[in-house]
C-alpha cells in the first residue's frame, strides 16, 4: 500500500512506506559550501546565529530554495543544549569547555535542561521554519548523541581520537555512565521540546560513538542513546539514529528502537540492511569526496548508492557525512535531480513489472 | 608440528606456527609515554633523531629493556622516505609538505627513491638495532601505506579527514594512481632495503585508507599495497598489513598476499579471522585506552582479546592503534606479563588436553 498522498514523501521513507521516489536530504545542508550562508556569516558570529531564531530559521530555508530537497534540518549546534545546561563553552573554531567534566561534582554540578527556559530560542527558530518551509517539506529536529556530547564535555577541547574520554570510561566507568544519563535525558527533554515547536522527525548525531569497540560501545554509548530513544517515542515522530564509523557496531545498532539508522559512506547499505534486519530503513550514504567528481562519475556513485539500498522501501538518499565547506553547489543540484529521476523512473519500472 | 626452538616466537606466530605462548608488541612503543625517550627527545628535535643511527637504535632499545616484547620495531616516520624522493618538509608538529602534490608535473617531478643513497642512516639503524637487540627479538621494518603517504602529499598538512585528498580521487582518478603506484614503488624499494639491512619482517601501516568506502579502497589503496607487498615477496620475511578504520573492508583485504594483518581496535579478532580465512595471521587488538583501566579490568580486557583470537595459531599480540603519550609504563609492564603468561597457561592446558 502506497502512503496517502498527503504524507511527505520523506516521512513515508522513513516509515518503510513505497514512495514514488527516494527521498533526499544532505546533512549540513545549511552550511559554509553555500555562497548565501556564507554571506549571513560574513555579518554575526557562529554563536549568534545558532540563538538568533529569524537568521537560523534563515539559513535553514536557504538549501530549500536552490534544491528540491525533501526534507529541512534545523540549522544549529549539537552544543548548544550544553549551554543551556550551565557548561561554560566557547568556539575556536571547535567547542571549548572552560571547565572539562571529570568529577562527580562536576556531573552533578550540570543543570537538567529545560528547554522553554534554557533554549527558547530553538524552539522558535523551528516555529519560524515550520511557517516558512515549503508544504510537503517536513523539519527534521536533532541533537547530539549522548557520547559524542560526552567527548567534548570530558575532554575540553576537540581532540584527534577523543583519547581523555575514551580513558575515562575505562578509568572511571560509573562516573561515566552517570553522565552519559545525564546527557541522554536532557537530549530526551532537548528533542521532545524541538517535536512539541513542530519537528516532524527527530534525529541522534553520534560522531564519536565509532571510536568505541563494540563491547564498550554498547555498554557507554548505545545504552545512552537508546535510553534518549525511548523517551522519544512519545513524540510519535520518525526517529533517526546516525552513528559515524559505524561500521562494526551494525549488530549492536539494530536493537534501537529507532525508525530510521543513519549509515556514513563506508558500509555498503545492502550489507548494513542484511545487518539491521528488516525493521529499519536506512539514511546514506554517499561519499562526501564523490561531490568532487565529474558529473557522469557523480550519478554513476549515485546510481551504486541507490542500487544497494535496493528496491526495499525505507531508503533516504544522504551522504554518509556532512557535506564539505568547498563542495559545489551545482554538484548538489545535479545530485538531488538525479537521485529523484533515476529513484522514480526505478519505481515506476517495479510497478510496471508487476 | 611446533616452530624449530631457535625460531623466535614472533616470527613463528607470523607464519602461523604453533607456539609456546602468545608474542606481544606494541605499536609506537618507542614514544613519548617513556620518561627515557622523552629525555633523548629534550636534547634533540624528532627529525634529527630520525636522521641520527645511534639516537634511532637508542630509542628502539629503549622498550626492549623495560619489557620483555616479543619484537623491535624501527624508529622512524613514514615521512622519511619521502625527505629522500626530494618532497620538501618541515613538522608542526604534523607533516607539512611546502608544495602539495596535486599536478602531473609534481608527480613526475618525485624522485625514485634509492635507499643506499637517500636514507643510508635508516639502513644504518637498522644494522646498529640488530647488533644491540636481545637474542631471539627480531626487527620489525616498516614503511607507511602508499594512500597515507598519498594523503599527506595531496593535502600538504594533515587534515581532520584528508578532504583534498579524497577529493583528488574523484576528481582526477588517473592521476591518483600514477602518484599511488610512484609511492608503491618507492615503499617496496624501501622496504626491500630494510630487509637486505637486517629487518626481519616488515610492516606496511596504512593509517587513512579506513577513510574510503570499499570500492575506492580497492580501487586506489588496496591496488598499491599488493604492488608494493608483491615486490616485498623476494625479502623472504614475514608481511604484515595494517588498515586503521578497516572494519568494512576486511573481505577486501583477505585478499592481499600479507602474512599477517594488523587489525585496529573495534573489529573483534574472531570476526576478522573468519571474514579473512584461513590463510593470514592477525595481530592486535587491545583498545589504546584499556591501558587506562584499573589492573584487573585491563586483564580482563587482554583476556578478551586473547578469547577473541582462539587458539588457531597465528596471533601477535598488539594494540589496536599506536600507544598514547599518557600511558603508564607499569600498565605495559602489566599488559605484557599478562599476555605472556595467560596464553602460556592455555596452551599447556591445550596441550594436556589432547
Amino acid at each position: 500500500m502506497s502512503a496517502p498522498a498527503e504524507t511527505p514523501v520523506f516521512l513515508a521513507a522513513c516509515r518503510r512506506q513505497p514512495v514514488p521516489y527516494t527521498p533526499i536530504w544532505i546533512m549540513r545542508q545549511a552550511g559554509r559550501y553555500l555562497p548565501e550562508y556564507r554571506k549571513v556569516r560574513a555579518q554575526v558570529d557562529f554563536v549568534t546565529l545558532t540563538r538568533t531564531p529569524e537568521l537560523a530559521a534563515e539559513v535553514t530555508l536557504q538549501p530549500l530554495r536552490r534544491f528540491a530537497l525533501d526534507a529541512a534540518i534545523l540549522f544549529s549546534d549539537i552544543m548548544t543544549p550544553l549551554q543551556g545546561m550551565g557548561v561554560d563553552l566557547t568556539f575556536n573554531p571547535g567547542p571549548v569547555v572552560r571547565e572539562p567534566i571529570r568529577t562527580d561534582a562536576a556531573i552533578d554540578g550540570l543543570r537538567a535542561l529545560v528547554p522553554e527556559r534554557d533554549v527558547p530560542f530553538v524552539l522558535e527558530s523551528i516555529r519560524l521554519i515550520r511557517a516558512g518551509a515549503p508544504r510537503g517539506v517536513p523539519l527534521i529536529g536533532f541533537a547530539g548523541g549522548p557520547f559524542t556530547l560526552f567527548c567534548y564535555l570530558v575532554c575540553g577541547r576537540p581532540e584527534k581520537e577523543f583519547e581523555t574520554a575514551r580513558a575515562f570510561l575505562y578509568a572511571q566507568p560509573a562516573a561515566a555512565e552517570r553522565l552519559l544519563e545525564r546527557l541522554s535525558d536532557a537530549m530526551a527533554a532537548y528533542l521532545l521540546a524541538q517535536a512539541g515547536a513542530g519537528a516532524q522527525a527527530l534525529m541522534l548525531f553520534e560522531s564519536w560513538a565509532g571510536l568505541l569497540a563494540p563491547p564498550e560501545f554498547e555498554r557507554f554509548a548505545l545504552r545512552a542513546a537508546k535510553r534518549t530513544l525511548a523517551a522519544l517515542r512519545a513524540a510519535g515522530v520518525p526517529l533517526i539514529y546516525y552513528v559515524n564509523q559505524g561500521s562494526a557496531l551494525m549488530e549492536a545498532v539494530a536493537g534501537v528502537d529507532a525508525d530510521v539508522i543513519g549509515v556514513d559512506w563506508r558500509s555498503p547499505l545492502g550489507e548494513v540492511r542484511r545487518r539491521l534486519g528488516p525493521g529499519k530503513a536506512v539514511q546514506g550514504n554517499l561519499d562526501p569526496a564523490a561531490l568532487f567528481a565529474p558529473p557522469e562519475e557523480l550519478e554513476r556513485q549515485a546510481a551504486r548508492v541507490l542500487a544497494e539500498a535496493g528496491p526495499t522501501p525505507g531508503h533516504i538518499f544522504n551522504l554518509g557525512h556532512g557535506i564539505w565547506p568547498k563542495a559545489d553547489p551545482d554538484a548538489v543540484a545535479r545530485l538531488v535531480d538525479y537521485v529523484h529521476e533515476r529513484s522514480a523512473r526505478d519505481a515506476q519500472a517495479r510497478r510496471a513489472a508487476t
